[in-house]
């Protein structure tokens, strides 16, 4: 798996900090251009996360290319319904030769291993067999498995991301998911650690398990 | 495929056109409730069609429950984010003996079809056999092909069912979710004939193709 | 203030408890539709709010019709994005002789309720006189105050309504959104009480509070 | 009216096409972070909105910082639902001498005029007797005319704004939030010509007017 940070508002916490500003001073456009300090911006987001006024995040955009995952991820990922998705077509781009994502419950019992790969060269030479008899690519590939490693663009806000980030870095989130998500959370602290202090499952961020008896056992 | 009307807002014409008349005239709550005569529901729900006043038609909801669709089918669909999903888990739900789409193009080709039960039988076995290994179902259905059969319950608003089959009812949609999208308007019209008067794909509506080069050539 | 529940998906909890069935056994669209035992359905529904699985509550739609409320509650509620409204419009609908609302802590001092009152005359008066002149509606309207009565169509699906409540229905939220959300929590919880047995504010359902040092205080 | 884009996507254009590049070339996201050339840029846009495939558009996005509107416009705006909004709080800022917006048809009638500023200078005393007498901003401001200044920070994708210029840049859309919808059309077109090639009303981008009977004109 790849994931790449490719592109995001600029200086994402200042612009969340002055549309915050905005709702409760009396200040205007201009002033709302002006440096805020450092401290007061650090003060105003820990505010908003306090009190759960997760608006002003929706303000800051982030957008990711990712690879190198399977189709098992990207139909969980979207959906996630307040995100933008650009995804590889499988109707228009060929997939022979297509690459395979390999769960490591999978990799790590050397007899499942050779059963999966099996069935990966299988289903790539009945792909092409389709395709060599003249299949249109959006049938042929019915035979693609889950697996088949896909490419996909996504944009949410800090607030989109927030909840995708509870939900997805839990224990109990699908591995390949909880991969994607725990990548995602890396870069964007990276460049919005304020709007991300807080990231994380509920158990983490509130103290409080949504998973009922299917939980981790983390909280007992 | 299969695809029921499972649920919807009782009367939704009226529903949707008391709402609308609560805009544009000066009546309460409780004239809001009293009958419309048929001709006022068709002229008011006409007038809303005519001038491209959908909000109304969002008060209308509809819930079908689909099964004998493809997965392939589901990850084009869940795009449609104005909707709710509630989908059949291949985490939780155990594929062994799946049942499986088979394209017409497919179907049409004896050795294309040969080709692809083949795979299928194979596809079948592995997952079996991975199941036998001890790799957890989440896991295991990574082999499993987009032709892997699923069913999921749906939720849209009119107004989302509109934008859904003005997209899913062209031509140059693909044909699985097209079959869906017309059973779903078959559906609707019989319910609710007015709200639906107008359905279709663009070509149809509004004499407009969106697909530029890559239309059907209807509009030529 | 005045809010009737004028629609509504037909057994409301039944239909949510069928989509969840699905996501989790393998069965198919007709054993959907077979009736479910109550306390099937309740076990259910209660598994699925105790791991905070909100989606299949999303096939519930409710619509309220409410009047005798002021555009300060509108322009708040509408903010609300997961919902579907119609509201009866200043541009088309003449004011003349509005009705208003008047806020409580008004009412109880005599100096300041006549002084809202004088206001409210004043502003009809310069209304009418702008009407009169040839002024259209949608401009002579911005003499109008916050206080003036409107009225709102308002669709949301079962799962938008929990967060509406978890939000609205906080001691510190605006009162008269406040009284709006408790009339919609006892209508919907008349006809789908299990889909509702755990709405209000997060100290009552979760034990957190979330608005920080402006919280009311119950949970210290 | 003051309008200023005070964040946005960086290189938008680049954005949009390296995401929708990805769906129909068999590239990696390495490759997708390598120079386009201009020309292929424009190429790849432009076919993208002769078919209608808008969803790329949405991975940038456009902040604006908004002030000297009325509450009017705003109420009209937040009803755009697919877009993020932070407003100045009527409830926790004072609006003592609060700043009004003039409707110009009422500006261009004296005598229209002479009683529009008599109300507000009116509701201003009003509102600052009530204030005095102890009741709260939040109920103080129901005295408040929709006319009153208001501010707004407004973050949509590209894909949403389009959407918003189809409505709002129409002749027959309110002139206030014509006004504003114009100037966001002509900032974004500075940094984005591309994606706002086809920005405007559907007259002018598709040869169609849905206003039906309450049309302009200008197609006839």
């Amino acid at each position: 798996m790849r994931c790449d940070l490719i592109a995001y508002t600029p200086e994402p916490e200042l612009t969340v900090a002055a549309a915050a500003r905005l709702c409760y001073a009396a200040i205007g456009a201009q002033q709302l251009q002006e440096r805020m300090e450092r401290p007061d911006v650090e003060r105003l987001i820990r505010r908003l996360s306090d009190s759960g006024h997760w608006s002003p995040f929706e303000h800051a955009s982030f957008t990711f290319a990712v690879e190198g995952v399977s189709r098992s991820l990207t139909h969980q990922l979207v959906r996630h319904r307040i995100a933008s998705y650009s995804q590889q077509s499988q109707r228009y781009v060929s997939e022979k030769n297509f690459a395979f994502i390999i769960p490591p419950t999978i990799a790590e019992v050397p007899g499942a291993l050779a059963e999966f790969e099996r069935v990966m060269a299988e289903t790539t030479a009945a792909y092409e067999r389709l395709s060599a008899m003249g299949i249109p690519r959006e049938d042929a590939r019915y035979v693609l498995p889950n697996a088949c490693e896909t490419k996909i663009v996504i944009t949410m806000n800090a607030h989109g991301l927030l909840n995708f980030f509870a939900h997805r870095t839990c224990q109990r989130a699908q591995w390949e998911i909880r991969d994607l998500a725990l990548k995602m959370l890396t870069l964007v602290k990276t460049v919005a650690p304020l709007l991300f202090e807080k990231a994380g499952p509920s158990c983490e961020t509130e103290g409080v398990c949504r998973e009922g008896s299917h939980g981790c056992g983390r909280l007992v």
